[in-house]
């Protein structure tokens, strides 16, 4: 028998990469290729084709089980503490109904951002929950629907106080209890805007500048102080200077919330509501303002609206202001946010309900005053007068003394300086965790009470005038479903209106929406992973140091680059990280005055965006009618501009879905004019193992992680955008003001840059999906992985160019992993939008391709190398049939305006309605293809109205008097 | 504050048990009572009432968090060493993608048996894959959805034996080459028969004596050898002996299959197919026999018909063979079976395909092969010589001393005596392993060589004589889910099709679809509880040990009994066991003849049938007007039978829901007469801090963890009966022939049964559902269950009275935990059915209730207590909305034949086709009730023609061209 018979057989790579050997000559005949390999060579520029691609580690690829195996040794390297470190970040029990059936359930987890209204009802409903969550705890009536982290969101309110006053007042104040990540993250932040953030103690603050436009607080303020805030906010009113608040949820259930002091923006993070602390995220932040700043906000928000039918129908509302339609306008670069973890906390909300979390908050705050009161009488430390909620300060004579006795007893507490030490309490605190405080505070000498004990003598240390008295989340929605079967059944009441990746292919062009692996899943949910402080002791947390350093390394050997950063939680903030990198670089060789940025026009939205945040002046360069970028432009532009060029900002293969031949010669025409060349790492997955942006001659790239290397979608986030940068950019990848963190492989020398997530390694809980794909496929894998997504691009190319023109091809006729199909010829013949193909397709189950970017009237199909060569021939089946029904309107036989596709999508509701007025049959409607008859994905609402919804706007859950009413109309 | 306020908030009761204490006076107070307390004492008879259930342990009841943690420490005194021990259990990569989507899946676990076929089509198609996976490999035409496991399929294939020869021949021949737990099985069971096991050497069997009915052999045998059994058969045929094989389906991808022997009858288990050990439990086993003799299989067997529109749809076939309706002349007692487990088996042949399965059989052999060939090379043992599968036969001098080196490096062996040892390869297995073996082997003699290096000398040991050669799997659907994304859609498209406690309560009366809890769920996965094989050292396996005593001692204090045995693995079983326990006792006391058992005639079928099983005579007593049990009729059938009298099997509360007053009377009518009595736990529901068997009278009960301790029904199995007993009765609960086992706690004297499972503790890895389950309620959440259960069902008959007749109440008026609603009435006002009630109820969103039994033309409600007041409601709601449809037709506005009872269910092929020719409306059948508009669990056919599946027959997977054929007919 052959050594290879005997080898383990649960292999990964063919469960991952669909295609067999066969099917892939198969298609690569049809594409008029021999083979998959002549087909990558006519596609893929010889100057910038790697020869090949080694891991120092996994190379060959580890099997299933040997993933695990491996990952449980990581595990085992990480020391679960019980942690009182708090500063946003706190144990939370997450009720398992919602980590069963949302955390670890691919029907909420595979899909993207509810772009197609109709087909994402369920997650829409969530997130409108999540937002009426943070409308009533804050007092203040707009939220959005989730931001990246405290810190983010904080440097994104300052933003809008700096747009809220047309960019006039220069200064932004932050008050020293905020803590010290959100101040970090801020002045980075304002770096790019030419801001300037002045931190002072609260009473020190002043104004008489005349430069102000806001001022940040923190309630309760970092070391746990609970200070009335109605004065405050009156004085800064008065000198037109915009209040934020950083708050926490939890408090809000029994303080007085931050709109009764009459803040302007609140922000802050809903981990604490049933997600994880994952050693620093994925979290859900918030943001909330007022109606006045509405159209300022930053992220997605979702609005209720009515369908074709009038009735009731949830979508993402006002998204002019988005980066993807507002480009360097849009108010944020922020695209991929935290759905996923919106989703949790909202359900959190639901289970438990205002009474349940009150208690929750009651109970949190009653065993703090039992710590406290107890330390007064053991009369070893000196504990603050000022009122708290979770958090109790203490002055003592050595407080790493006390830090070092509390970790032996593996217990966490927060060292504020030498004599200084806060304690937070959360859900998870018991009374058997303050008696072994008390131990270690009493360091020997005998504790002559319990904390049991005590509870009677504790008084709420909440004065009544910050007590909250508002009502909140009296809606039914957070009042019906408070055992498991009914969180159960409304979990999956909303999870059967949501197309996913468990239904069909979601051909989302530059989402690479490929298969999310359990194995890769699995370790996300594992204790050791989950419940680790993201500032704990760096000691206990080896498992994740070592899975830091492997994946630096494979990333680096993926993208030919010299270091790498974990930190951004996103693809807009690594883009974000990626240019301010690049600035730090050209400041450090006082070159403080290269600012230009050329973007082609065809670039992501995010790009500018980012860039407009970096301070950057963008000039935008043309594409020729091949759809490549205008290398002459390009000349000309950084001519003219290599003084003051910075930055180009590239995607490879291009936004178009084709290997530009002149991708080395514009890198070479950047750096001959002294700038440095940033490439959107959005189609990383044409270039893995094939080139790399090291080798193509890029400085610094971002990677999606949610795109490229398999971290679920989310339903809109989480993400993650680590950067890798060449050498010389290394010593400016960001740090951390709490935990100190920089590039993987550590540069020799280093001047990081401040923090640009709020946690030192960004969502590191979710790390470990891209380390086990990428252990798993190994070189080889991935690298078929590359090959097969280009090969399954170009079959279903070649299928749909007789029926519609496909826009861009390369060279030699070939498209990359991508392609464009060209529908701008139907809105003449047959009136036909990408919009109405988009919605006819999900009466054939199937989720539209990317609609009209980036060429306006088209559709961006990504296959990716998942699908099986079964799916690619379903999908371009009934886009075929599709095209027939459109030739049925250019040929007269159907209304132009009463047809099949501009009546799309036909729900139930519509298709069983006694009276059918519709031109065409139903069955016609409900089952245009064969498949459709053994089974079919129901899209749960006629066609939304996006006009109604952005005129008529309402952004949280309506009063049920008002929702039944919309119930009776409908 | 108080102490209260600081208590862990993570509580589990207020989660399972749905009425808040608002809402239990308040339906207290609408069923006349006003206090749910004064309810419960009207209702549960003075006499036989507790007073109170207190706990030795976990009397309070855990939180959800201190449970895990308990899990977890349980976990962690479980040692998985690596097994080579085999004898029917192997390890198995479970493929993630089926762990996840399928065994911690409330949509694949929840739902029990597919009695309404129109919303279980998912199930049933993958029941109908495992029938075909059965029957290509075994080579046999018709297998059976499932049995319990290897142990007690063998024995119902020699009951089949017996029945085959009409009883005539009273000797069942067992080869010592079947493993001894199989062999223990069968000789516990024939007791019953009175048939007689002879176990004997192959090549020494016997038939000269004429009175054999049957010969069981095992293929390849239990020390690994495969035999040619051509002649073997020829021979037991010639003497009109049917020939049983127990086989491995492993083994069968590459070994000529037993059918091709001319084998009548095949059983054996599916664990390796994916299928976790779990310590003994749960794993699909099978039975495949000829045409000939399919309609004496045990079992449910799944088969296919058409709907009400013509189209192909699946059910249960042939059930007019099965217990709940042949009853004692039953082919067998088995009711719950294994179905969650079949269906992960037939999925993993899905993924790994024809192919996929070869390639892991060649593998395993290899290892084998090349472990026989370096012990040969080490001289240090003698390796027997007859050709082997995966298991390989070592004859070595001291063979405790090798398997005392094997488990210092963590790895048990097979010690068959003290000069033999047997080692199995499995899936798992790796050249490693080999490597470990072989230094084990070679006590301290260097090797010099290593597993990898033998590979290119190992020749493949199976003759060409016994080599596969006949294709199998070959239906598409084994050749088409290859990739994880396309069998991720494969098992949700199946999902989809079928309602589970995910969308609505399943009031199955006598049932208890209770909450199964995701707490509860989570260990059932963990690997120190899944990768334990049933014959390890008990010492290793200290964490299960611990859960078994803890277990014991809380279902003993629950029961009022003194000892459990957890070994029974389905309700059915536990009967059984239950009954065997009973006759060994007259036995010990010398009352051979005392076999009479009465069985009043509203017991669930499995009574009679296990009572038949038993050797017993059924003596069957009749019920009063009021549907008690006749006393009278009891005090005279038991006096006429005082001499003979074995036993009394009764169900309390009685299967009518009603507490009949004078139970503590019949049992010691009973006792009085020389029996004991037996009692059914089906209705534990009611009885769970109120009163309890032990405390009432009986002498036995079985229990049904899957019922009333929350393991959940998994789609028709698995579940769990264990049997609780009185002293006197303790010393004969069984043994086990390999893991010495019996009554928990430990009786003084023991004479135990043999085993009636093939493990040890049945199917332990389920057990820790119902344990937590309990530990998180303590005594008070437990009593207030059966509290809010019985409320739940009053305020469901009062609110139904008005429109159903209740046809049995107790002497208070109330009911138990579940009532009977009389619909005979309308088959003359309206020619309407219990049936035509319950697929009227699917187009509502609901399951229907049990139908036509205890009683024909009923239907039997069981809410159990996890069901909040609205979705009772909402269920009444429907059962009144269809009496007025019901009223339509008595009053002659509907057509008695053609209305929307008798058109129920309306799938959307149906509601949508062009042609609608109903005599009532569409959005009427559709959306009879305002919830279905927001969204509805669609039926996906119509109704289902029970008469056209059963005569003609197929309960395989129809060939590829003819299920084209049937596609293009509908």
């Amino acid at each position: 028998i052959s050594v290879d018979a005997v080898k383990p057989s649960d292999t990964f790579p063919r469960r991952h990469n669909s295609a067999t050997p066969d099917e892939q000559t198969h298609m690569a005949k049809f594409c008029g290729f021999d083979h998959i390999d002549s087909l990558i060579d006519a596609t893929v520029p010889k100057s910038i084709r790697l020869d090949s691609m080694k891991f120092s580690k996994f190379d060959a690829g580890l099997t299933e089980s040997q993933m695990i195996q491996h990952m449980v040794d990581l595990a085992s390297k990480n020391k679960v503490f019980k942690s009182f470190i708090g500063m946003g970040y706190y144990n939370t029990h997450v009720p398992t109904v919602i980590l069963r059936n949302i955390m670890e359930n691919p029907a909420w987890y595979t899909q993207y951002t509810p772009y197609q209204a109709e087909i994402s009802q369920g997650r829409l409903e969530s997130l409108l929950n999540f937002q009426t969550v943070i409308t009533d705890l804050t007092g203040l009536p707009m939220s959005n629907a989730s931001l990246l982290d405290e810190g983010t969101a904080a440097a994104e309110a300052m933003a809008m106080c700096n747009n809220i006053l047309k960019g006039k007042k220069k200064t932004f104040v932050i008050a020293s209890n905020c803590h010290p990540q959100t101040i970090d993250v801020c002045k980075t932040r304002a770096d790019g805007f030419d801001l300037k953030v002045v931190t002072s103690d609260l009473k020190d603050i002043d104004y008489s500048s005349g430069d102000v436009c806001g001022v940040l607080v923190q309630y309760p303020g970092t070391e746990g102080e609970v200070l009335d805030y109605a004065e405050f906010v009156k004085n800064a009113h008065a000198n037109g200077v915009k209040v934020v608040m950083a708050t926490d949820l939890l408090a809000l259930t029994v303080l007085k919330p931050p709109g009764e002091f009459g803040a302007d923006i609140v922000v802050g993070s809903a981990q604490r509501f049933g997600v994880p602390m994952g050693y620093g995220g994925p979290h859900a932040a918030f943001l909330a303002t007022s109606q006045e700043y509405k159209r300022m906000m930053p992220g997605r928000i979702i609005g209720i609206s009515v369908d074709s039918s009038g009735k009731q129908a949830l979508r993402m509302a006002m998204q002019t202001r988005e980066q993807h339609i507002r480009r360097d306008k849009a108010t944020s670069n922020i695209c991929t946010a935290q759905a996923l973890l919106a989703n949790m906390a909202a359900m959190y909300a639901v289970y438990h309900g205002p009474a349940g979390l009150k208690s929750i908050a009651q109970r949190v705050h009653g065993l703090a005053g039992i710590f406290s009161l107890g330390l007064n009488k053991l009369g070893v430390a000196e504990v603050q007068e000022l009122p708290f909620f979770d958090t109790v300060k203490i002055k003592c004579s050595d407080a790493h003394a006390i830090a070092d006795a509390a970790s032996k007893s593996e217990i966490n507490l927060r060292v504020v300086d030498s004599t200084t030490i806060t304690a937070s309490f959360d859900e998870t605190t018991t009374l058997d965790d303050v008696d072994k405080l008390f131990k270690v505070f009493a360091s020997g000498k005998p504790v002559p009470f319990t904390a049991e004990s005590l509870a009677p003598e504790v008084q709420n240390s909440i004065p009544s005038s910050l007590t909250r008295e508002s009502p909140y989340l009296t809606h039914p929605i957070f009042n019906m479903y408070h055992t498991e079967h009914e969180l159960l059944r409304y979990i999956h009441k909303l999870q059967s209106k949501d197309l996913s990746l468990c239904h069909s292919m979601i051909p989302l062009g530059s989402c690479t929406m490929k298969l999310n692996a359990t194995t890769e899943m699995m370790p996300v949910t594992w204790p050791s992973f989950t419940d680790i402080h993201p500032f704990a002791p760096v000691e206990q947390a080896q498992g994740y140091q070592e899975m830091f350093e492997n994946l630096g390394d494979l990333l680096c050997t993926i993208t030919g680059f010299d270091s790498f950063s974990l930190q951004p939680n996103a693809g807009a903030a690594g883009e974000y990280a990626g240019l301010m990198v690049i600035r730090a670089y050209h400041m450090s060789r006082g070159d403080h005055h290269r600012n230009v940025c050329i973007i082609p026009v065809s670039a992501h939205g995010t790009n500018p965006a980012s860039a407009a945040m970096c301070g950057m002046k963008i000039i935008t360069v043309g594409t020729d009618a091949k759809g490549n970028i205008n290398i002459e432009e390009v000349r000309k532009a950084a001519e003219a501009n290599k003084d003051n060029l910075a930055a180009l900002m590239v995607t490879y293969p291009s936004t178009h879905g084709v290997y530009e031949e002149g991708i080395d010669e514009i890198c070479n025409i950047i750096h001959e004019n002294g700038g440095q060349v940033y490439m959107d790492g959005a189609n990383m997955n044409a270039q893995v193992g094939l080139t790399s942006p090291g080798f193509i001659g890029a400085d610094v790239c971002h990677l999606n992680l949610h795109k490229t290397f398999c971290i679920p979608h989310g339903g809109g986030g989480p993400g993650m955008g680590p950067i890798g940068v060449k050498n010389h950019l290394a010593p400016f990848l960001p740090s951390h003001p709490v935990i100190p963190t920089g590039g993987i492989p550590q540069p020799e020398k280093t001047a990081p840059l401040g923090a640009i997530s709020a946690a030192p390694w960004g969502s590191a809980l979710i790390l470990p999906i891209s380390y086990t794909y990428i252990a798993m496929m190994g070189s080889g894998g991935l690298t078929d992985a590359s090959k097969i997504a280009i090969l399954n691009a170009n079959y279903m190319a070649k299928r749909l160019e007789k029926h519609y023109p496909v826009l861009f091809r390369g060279v030699n006729g070939t498209v990359a992993h991508e392609f464009i199909i060209d529908l701008r010829g139907f809105k003449n013949t047959a009136g036909i939008e990408p919009e109405d193909v988009a919605k006819r397709l999900m009466d054939y189950g199937f989720h539209g391709p990317t609609m009209s970017w980036p060429v306006p009237g088209t559709l961006m199909i990504e296959p990716t190398e998942s699908e099986s060569k079964a799916e690619l021939d379903r999908f371009c089946d009934a886009l075929i049939s599709i095209r027939e029904e459109i030739a049925q309107i250019e040929k007269g036989n159907a209304d132009v305006q009463n047809n099949v596709l501009k009546g799309a999508p036909h729900p139930p509701s519509l298709l069983m309605a006694d009276t059918w007025k519709k031109p065409y049959s139903r069955e016609y409607a409900a089952f245009p293809a064969p498949w459709l008859r053994s089974s079919k994905f129901w899209p749960t609402t006629g066609r939304v109205d996006n006009v109604y919804g952005d005129r008529k706007l309402v952004c949280t859950l309506l009063p049920e008097e008002e929702q039944v009413a919309a119930a009776v109309s409908a």
